[in-house]
């Protein structure tokens, strides 16, 4: 009867393709959850709506592919809509208010706290989505017990990372990196011709005032003008993107290969689920 | 220039894999949206839990490839966790509260009305959202002027269908009609050899209350035993899945047909968009 | 002491005309609450505002009345106020949202849950609440362990129900079978000589698109037309309101006996309260 | 045709009983609007649950009677489940949550704001109803522009009254005054053999913390033990309540002209509706 | 050890002013903790935006200072931004919606739950909240178990008070008894040359639709012109403000030393925490 | 008459120091609006609950009173009761849910709106609302149009500061920067005996997982021990304090000089405020 549900009945790694009953007796104590986050928005007139969606789809998949054994790694549905109301203004984007992102989030967090794993990792591939999932891991913290992650497994400069150089820090949507990752991963899905190039150089007159300055700014992406790119698509290459893909993903080995054996000095002074402040 | 927003340079007819320019020029009065709506979800020990969402996305996409020419069909992304609240007792189940699930159809409706299409088409997969659509199909009616539309492709008993025979009106979740279309659409996810019978014939000595009877009832799935399913998987076989596929394709068809040709006979007397009362 | 519990203080099978103390000591485990839900909207020229709430009260109060006794049935207060936002458009209609009706049904599912009862009834006269009502069917079997029921003591073509021959299946709000309830129950607020026909037999162009199809549409009311009715109304008669009083209010004892017997084979496995999900 | 639509085709001065299209135009600049709203709440071992639904509709029925068309009174559905959490103690007491009841407030603020009329009167029988109705009158202001009042019909002692000189001024509920009331009104529904005393005059030691001091406090009724009385209701008499009910009525009568005639200076000033902050 | 968590470690009686662990150790079940309410709104052209803030701080500071060691009180930090949207049409009104400010007072609620007193007072100034902070006090006493007082250290004649004698019972905001007041406390802060008299006399005509009178009403403060003064702030002196001042203060210790020693006569009955109905 | 309402009028730039007609002449499309945003929460055994609001009032006042005139800065109250999640397992803290928080961001944000400012800056010093504040910076932007910007004045590890030496990047509460600032605004309220050395070096063996690493992670303030500090208090110095507050008060300076001359290249292309997606 147990055998019935042993991993070797999992046909994949995605909690979609399998059996209630298997999930349930495969996942332990040692399994990680991954939450891949995309988005549906606009991306310029180059990339399609969706390529935050195929992004963390494909870091997840590749993820739990490559080292998904060694870590015991578990890959939700992908959220395709998320909170993009700074590309609101473009027909096309789909978007959650905060409020009913924030929601799902907790949502999530407490339907897959029945589950064995003690640990759940948000893997965001939209930016505008970063602020809301840091509150979204420490609510979920509180109120299940589980111990929570925000992996971005491409980082832009308005995230800490260093961007393409010809960008020189101020490409942080549909530019070199987004455009070489798609061409890598849906060449087919991507329209070469329509791309442009859109650098807000003139943010280099401030200091702090910038992405990733230490003075942060509500922009939305139609500030930056009509173009949607915030970057230089015209320069995206499949090699850069198959290159850049490759280290951000071994990157994203080393992070959960921490979140797998991360826990704090004495355990036990987890904190229990948070029954008294719920609302 | 404009020349490149010609519907052209579609690549399919998803909008997450289209440029937000393209979908702007492509649709118009005449298209249709469509959203499909799966669950991740307990389907007993031989489905997947994402098997609602593998149906919904199946008939869309088949949907959108057969005849998404004719009627200019465009799917957005397909909606994986929604309300599953009958399974929240099954660990691996992923769902989202009323509340939440509404706001997300009212927003996704919101962002949708920037494009030059009228009419939005629900396809749910999963019968625990069917009153909650309903409520849905109005609000964003009203919100948007939208004509919104609510299509279940497969029709189980309790939504009015016939159900297969050997199940006799007691058959609504993972049993033949379920397991034969996952055989038929994504055999290597399923897992025949754990399928089990557990049809409520006793259900039988009720005339109003039992599954599409004039008495609803709140029910949740354990309150049928502990297997998770309602039907009877053991007679599902991948041929029947292949004729009931097709079967309710067709009908799909003629519903999505009258969708496009639907119209009040003044339409002028369509309601603007409700300002006064959005709260 | 105890005597002055016994039911035999009680006036009225009417929860709102009886002692705290004496409801407490009456209800037990196989008493049956019904709460009447009515609506305040225009229903035409003829009809008055509080149409449905006159329907809904009266089939309670008759249920009560001629089968109370058997079935232990206790009668809450009638809401008068519900979702209505199909005919927002019109002035005199009083309306709640979808969030606050939601809200008000769990919250008297909350209420009732402290009393001895494990059956609820939602006995709904207006069609605009059903989804709405029966996702709180569940919204309270899951919060508090109640058995919850939804009955329609009228059913219109769009619920399943068959209408009156002469409007053809189109006939689903203020038309012969409405009017002629309120002639036989209050002929004194029917103005018979302001009744019109207003029948959209245009809808038979339409196999699946159509009131009880098999895709829903999220319509209002003044998508008919300014009438208001969507019926015919100058068909009705007091004599027909009569028959159809007795013969909805036999159906509806029916339902009820059901009720009072149902129950799921093994009642252990009923639900307990949802403590973890609660929000 | 517009004599169709003149007030003689007005049954009652209840919204309810009236057709939609009447009451639209019927219903001018001069006419109030009253919403009764009651509770279902116990109200100890002698008076039925419905008291306060009883009396808000009594007063509101008498009024819109003896002076409604003098004031062009219009009544709208009496609310019967509300905000009495200070007796959700007690198995019977059915009640709304704040959010709701507030909700439900400006939900049938922004219904009735189609309508022709500028004043909207709250007519209000239970006191834990007092402060959020009070919160209420100005959202449903600033919403719509509506001119709003709040009336208790009767004033117990801690909504500034005198209360009954046998209770000294700590009976405010279910004591001799409401007792009296419904042995006026409904003495089927009152068993005045089980009437309690139970009155606290421990409060005559506070001049600051008691019913309508300057000190609020949060109490709920099994503060004051398990009677659920806070009065003295076996003093109650028939011919007390009809005394006290006449001139409750004749105070209402004055507060309700004075609403009629009531305006500020310089009508030109009142506040537009609110758009800016409407959430 | 524990000498280290003695009160002797506290440098004032305010909470933000002492460590955590200080006050844990400090407050018992003695301790009465209180929330100064203040606003930020307009109150003419002669007076801070900060008066009520101002007033409510003085109060509690003056309070703590003078008898916090007798009866043990702690100050909690004063709220600054509260429900003022009676003053929504002036630009410098701060202010939060019914809603949020109900929610904060619950949450503070929550938060010094943990503490061990069991007695909190909400000294407010801005008769703006006190309809919603009386139904914060029940609210949070159900939530909690907390004994809650509303407190209003002035009374203006909407809450019952005299108000100056030259305002007839017609000053309510900005007029003498502030303005004196500001005089008193914050002369620096106070433009008398920019004071003036705007006394809604007319309001005489009136006996029961009044400030204080019998019928509520929800106005702003531009339906009584564009002052923003209701009072005559032109007669206020510093004088009358530090004799008015003395004496609330002394009314204020009056009120404070009944709520500590307040109690149902068997404390035992007092509610425990609402558990079942806490959404 | 108008030069009543000259900024000459104005005692501070405190806008609660100021009456609502000053502050709405004098503030104009150059202003600067600061709201101060500190937090009530534990601070370990040696800190008042209140340093976060300390923090956040000093370090704004300072601004206002340095370059107040320079840049025309205007100082909202300071938001004392913030999201402070991470310390509600401790007596004292004070909190907001992330609900209440975010709508007093926006609801203040609506406020402000109707003001002369072009340019509102959220100065916070409580690491644990930066996450919700990014969030609130572009739901203020979209919803009223001002620009938003925020600000930390002082920017430990885990917001991209160096942190103090001793601490070795795993200084984030109570530590040295924090104790010494205190040292040298409010020495009075600092107990140096109580502070102790609680530094999670065990953390430098995660590269990734770590204060300012590129996985962040969901904790509460007890997962590092009982101490509440993370840092090391006892190597505070009130000379440190007063170093750190300068340079961090330049730092500021040049921070806003920025925001003051910051602007997308094209006004004109700013978003009107969100009138579709409000909710």
């Amino acid at each position: 009867m147990t055998t019935a549900h042993t991993p070797s009945r999992r046909a994949t790694r995605r909690l979609a393709d399998t059996p209630a009953t298997v999930v349930d007796a495969a996942i332990t104590e040692r399994s990680i959850l991954i939450v891949p986050i995309g988005a549906t928005e606009q991306h310029g007139d180059h990339l399609p709506l969706g390529t935050d969606t195929f992004l963390a789809q494909s870091f997840a998949d590749a993820a739990a592919e490559r080292f998904g054994d060694e870590l015991d790694l578990w890959v939700l549905p992908t959220l395709a809509v998320t909170k993009s109301d700074e590309h609101a203004w473009s027909a096309g984007t789909l978007w959650l208010s905060a409020d009913t992102m924030l929601s799902t989030m907790r949502e999530i967090g407490n339907s897959v706290a029945m589950l064995g794993a003690r640990k759940l990792v948000l893997l965001n591939s939209h930016g505008g989505n970063s602020g809301l999932l840091d509150v979204a891991c420490r609510e979920i913290r509180r109120a299940t017990g589980l111990q929570t992650f925000l992996v971005h497994p491409v980082l832009p400069p308005d995230h800490g990372g260093h961007g393409a150089d010809d960008e020189h820090g101020f490409g942080i949507h549909g530019g070199i990196d987004e455009t070489s990752l798609m061409l890598h991963l849906h060449p087919d899905l991507v329209d070469l011709d329509a791309a442009v190039r859109n650098v807000p150089e003139w943010m280099g007159e401030y200091e702090h005032v910038r992405f990733g300055g230490t003075v942060g700014f509500g922009w939305t992406s139609d500030d930056f003008g009509p173009a949607g790119v915030i970057g230089d698509a015209t320069l995206a290459t499949a090699e850069h993107g198959e290159h850049l893909f490759e280290a951000c993903l071994r990157t994203l080995a080393d992070g959960l290969r921490e979140v797998a054996r991360f826990d704090f000095p004495d355990s036990a002074s987890a904190p229990s689920p948070d029954l008294t402040h719920d609302l």
